[in-house]
């Protein structure tokens, strides 16, 4: 039988890579797009390439420039914060799921695919609206009615997990996470203070784990 | 009293300048969004770009390249068809409204602006399905539930009209026609064939008028 094609948004990091594995093993076709969006460091694009070529699928990296953005992960002046604020923090990047979703949507349509896949959740994370629940429910309505042809499902199966959690699903599933990237600062080591260092160093830690990505 | 800010679709064609001088007039302070897609030719863009500094707005041209685009608009190898199939035709760019109105949210949020136009309409044009209503709608509530902060209106103030209507709007704001740009082929002188041609065109004569880009 042929396979489905499904796209996921792919960066490199601990979800979306646990997300790719899933949906690997759920028989679909995948298409892994990797966007450059001006991120100051491109550790996790190579992060992304590597991981999608031991998993054996296609990928393709597309640069979407967000001119505008204020945010600490694309400009290089700006330093990411190393304290959970509770509100909006600075690596918030205006719209970013928004713009990824839309590519996600126009390369579906382009190619036939019926399925887009995204890590998204928001049980640990710092509160980014364009990863929540009802934004992806009505934008997966909108873009029906903005296609042509085929109805397409977004998958989000992440989106009630904590990091503890993904990291379960993605042992199961065989998920490379030496390779995987989180951090959003692109130093040899993971910072292990970034809010992203720290949920995924706290989720190991919480399964009696070290986070391989750190020096042993 | 401050002026509100208000973002524009801009393509530098007779609709979207439509659109411009009637947010304009509705006092909006514009920022004109020019998207540089891939076109095949660039005479849109110095048009948008022409027409945005005779009305006095600012505006920033922004580079968004759909790499995985078939549409007739930006393949080199690929001819503008020169009647309507009744079917969607060639020249449209998967979800391109839907990517562009995406940057549109994103540079919103991110300069505080609560209003984007889009010069979108379904009565003359050839079925593009990021034009309908039912899809703007949809749009606007799902980037709300995207977004951090102030609600977005979209406005659509073009959308129930046709060519004809639209030039009469036009015509009352003082639309410099002249130098808009509708043609899908970027000669010197409009093809008089394509389908944005024909509708321009006719649309003119309706009105007992002649295109003023057309040869005297």
């Amino acid at each position: 039988m042929k396979k489905e094609k499904a796209i996921i948004l792919f960066s490199g990091g601990l979800d979306s890579a646990t997300t790719l594995f899933l949906a690997k093993r759920r028989n679909f076709l995948i298409k892994a797009l990797i966007f450059d969006y001006g991120q100051k460091h491109k550790k996790e694009i190579k992060a992304a390439v590597k991981i999608a070529e031991i998993a054996k699928v296609d990928y393709r990296v597309v640069a979407v420039k967000i001119p505008w953005s204020k945010s600490s992960l694309t400009n290089k002046a700006k330093k990411v914060p190393e304290s959970f604020s509770g509100k909006i923090p600075s690596t918030y990047v205006s719209g970013r799921n928004i713009i990824f979703l839309s590519y996600a949507a126009s390369f579906a349509e382009s190619i036939g695919a019926k399925a887009i896949f995204i890590g998204a959740h928001t049980q640990d994370y710092s509160g980014y609206p364009d990863c929540r629940k009802n934004f992806l429910e009505k934008f997966n309505q909108a873009i029906n009615l903005g296609i042509v042809g085929k109805r397409i499902k977004l998958h989000y199966p992440l989106i009630d997990k904590n990091k503890k959690e993904i990291i379960q699903v993605g042992l199961k599933l065989g998920v490379p996470f030496k390779y995987t990237w989180s951090c959003y600062n692109g130093e040899r080591y993971p910072c292990q203070k970034c809010d992203s260092c720290r949920f995924r160093i706290n989720g190991f830690n919480q399964l009696g784990l070290k986070d391989p990505l750190l020096k042993s």
